[in-house]
């Protein structure tokens, strides 16, 4: 089959940190698919087409850019962040695996970007700088207990964990939940940065701990970062703290 | 204090994964410091200063870089991949908060890179599609026990798990250990990822499983995946078959 997709990061959102791979692939389809906020970050070419879709419609749109590519197009189907980070990389293998079986002969090239863990300890300081983890705090796609396991898990070997999709309107509690299972675990002192919008212009970074982690500051827009106990604030006058992970680790 | 630190992080190799902003700050700056071989990779400008130093000396290229800084030189200090993963923001911020109490007033930006994990995986397909993990094999910083307790965790709770400075000449035997270690608790066809130098002329990837794993498939500039139980394989014709962790999962 001739047709291509391009599975394209756009990173966290300013065009800074787009790269110049990424932004050929896009400059070179003639179709752009995505959820409707991420395409409209894409600048307008007259000669693409574009094809806006609803943020639930992941399996949908992955189906429409190979149907798009099986017949020839060539398109990019972008994401945020990193596409192979909890994205549309593992939807589109998803629709390729169980779709016809000449889908897999299409060109699929996964373009990688900056993704939001990495662009929101970039604003924190370095709280990623030892062995770290990240969850999606979403239970559409898998049990709450597994979530639940795997937050105790990383908390007792000693992980930083960074949380994906932590609240939104359709799943309010489960950052409250997870805040309440981590507490008998880690120390009340324990680093919790929320990061939201980072790079853009409604950017907001709030640090506290997880004894006082209010998780009304998590929208959909926020990446929440749980630290260790061997994590260090370094303060500075009038400006906020930095927070970071030393890279020494004595016990989890 | 006039000075600035920007901690650039170079991305994966190829120049095509270096962002616009990562760029900017290469070239707006006096002096560039970092590790030689990465230096090398930074386009050549007669009118900056460069300081490459040897792999092992990251803390005082660290302090060397507040001193350069400290005496108001803009100051680029170069990471390959992301500079918060197991990279050079960590060691700068020890520096800082060890160092003089200045030192806290320079201007210092962390400006993200693609990560060796988000290059790898694309390479790869989609192994990250659902929660990982990413551990430093290296026992220069920590107590093998800390990395035994963390892999032995991660595999437990259903993590993919990403191993970064999984071999060197210096430790030789830290992956073989590490798969011995995750033998019983995996099963054999758990599939396991090699991914050394990817976006550069060197590029290799190698897909296998953890029954067959072979450490000295690894070098410096490899990363390592291994996957879950529920990650799966498509077969391509011609074509090496892509890797991806599907974004359902039942259990751990």
């Amino acid at each position: 089959m001739t047709g291509r997709i391009a599975v394209v990061g756009l990173g966290p959102g300013d065009p800074g940190h787009l790269t110049p791979r990424a932004s050929a692939a896009l400059a070179d389809a003639t179709d752009l698919v995505g959820y409707a906020p991420y395409l409209a970050r894409v600048p307008t070419c007259p000669t693409q087409r574009r094809h806006p879709s609803d943020n639930r419609a992941e399996s949908e749109r992955a189906r429409f850019a190979a149907h798009l590519a099986a017949d020839g197009r060539s398109v990019a189907l972008v994401s945020s962040g990193d596409p192979g980070v909890f994205a549309m990389a593992s939807t589109l293998f998803e629709a390729i695996e169980a779709g016809a079986s000449d889908w897999r002969t299409l060109d699929i090239e996964i373009i990688p970007g900056i993704s939001a863990m990495c662009a929101a300890a970039a604003r924190i300081g370095a709280p990623l700088g030892h062995d770290f983890c990240a969850i999606s705090l979403s239970d559409n796609l898998k049990p709450w207990e597994v979530v639940a396991r795997r937050l105790a898990g990383a908390a007792r070997a000693g992980f930083v964990i960074a949380l994906y999709n932590p609240r939104s309107r359709a799943r309010p509690w489960q950052l409250g939940a997870a805040f309440d299972l981590l507490r008998p675990i880690l120390p009340a002192p324990t680093p919790v940065a929320f990061a939201t919008a980072v790079t853009t212009p409604e950017e907001r970074v709030h640090i506290t701990d997880l004894g006082q982690a209010d998780p009304a500051l998590a929208d959909m827009r926020t990446l929440v970062l749980i630290g260790t106990r061997e994590m260090r604030l370094i303060e500075r006058p009038a400006a906020s703290p930095w927070l970071y992970a030393p890279r020494r680790s004595s016990a989890a």
